[in-house]
């Protein structure tokens, strides 16, 4: 599991051996119930409570977001980190992986064909590629260019340059250069301003 | 000095003093003929030897590089670290710090008059203000702006956004909303295009 490695997974197992009580039957109980409730969105592919027939995560049965405008990330926890800052209104797309032909995570295991289909419902305005700044991401939002280049919507990424706190002096080479190839610009002098 | 604490420079101090050679002479000496011959360039501020009767440095006095652009940087370590990258061809001012009125540092401890001196010469056609993503780099980055805004001139900033090899997971929440905010748009769709 992420984060633990064989020394903690060792000590969290004996941590539930040695209790007197039943912590460990309710864990299991919990990993039991979770894993029957928790299902993925059938419009998003987020985790929901399947209590309903469909199954609609809560940002998607939401009427006041914004359904033409969807964010896609990789995991529900980048959601979840973008959700936290309550500034964005869309809705999501959790594609569950980057494409990663090493590992062998190929387009067909991502749930594109669920974002295409989206897509092709025509509500859609603009698609938003949350991905991190790696190699693994620039493939998959080159891909998601490919497969969406049909349709009338804007596609585009998250601004890559200075992370927030990050000074000259230890930005590496590539945010560097990326930062001054997407500079942005604040101000057009009087007379560029005049000739527009 | 920066990243020498006070062991360090204890064990620096001893080190040199046990020396049976003329270690610390020859280090002394190299810090005087550094004073002495290393000077601010009358154009940039930036560091140049001083040997040639007007002290203009290597990257001022070069024919090739672009006049017209000018990248704004704190201190000349940044300029070093932009042109390790060999990909910006214009030249450099050298602040020699930001606006901090808190540890009083005002707009006129640093070489702010002479960045407009070399706008008003007319040739500077950009901008590009290289600072860090601070609170302090943002007052400066103001206060430029605002002393400029008579010029016929484009004026940049660095891009903000996710640093390279950074996940949307890991990306604390001003990173993540300037990235949202500033996202780049990569593709607009067929029909967009065709409206334009």
């Amino acid at each position: 599991m992420p984060s633990v490695g064989e020394k903690s997974a060792f000590r969290m197992a004996l941590h539930l051996l040695e209790q007197e009580n039943d912590a460990p039957l309710r864990l299991a109980n919990a990993l039991i119930k979770a894993k029957e409730n928790i299902v993925r969105c059938e419009i998003c592919n987020a985790f929901c409570e399947g209590v309903s027939d469909r199954r609609i995560c809560e940002i998607c049965a939401n009427p006041s977001r914004d359904n033409s405008v969807i964010c896609v990330v990789e995991r529900p926890s980048d959601m979840l980190a973008i959700e936290k800052n309550r500034r964005f209104n869309g809705v999501y797309h959790v594609l569950g992986g980057l494409i990663s032909p090493i590992s062998g995570i190929t387009p067909d295991k991502l749930s594109l064909n669920l974002m295409k289909k989206r897509v092709e419902n025509g509500e859609v305005k603009e698609i938003i590629i949350a991905l991190g700044f790696t190699g693994e991401a620039e493939t998959t939002i080159f891909y998601i260019q490919r497969i969406l280049s049909g349709f009338n919507l804007t596609i585009s990424k998250l601004a890559q340059g200075l992370s927030s706190g990050l000074e000259i002096i230890h930005a590496d080479k590539n945010t560097l250069i990326q930062a001054i190839d997407d500079r942005k610009i604040i101000c057009r002098g009087a007379l560029a301003n005049h000739a527009q």
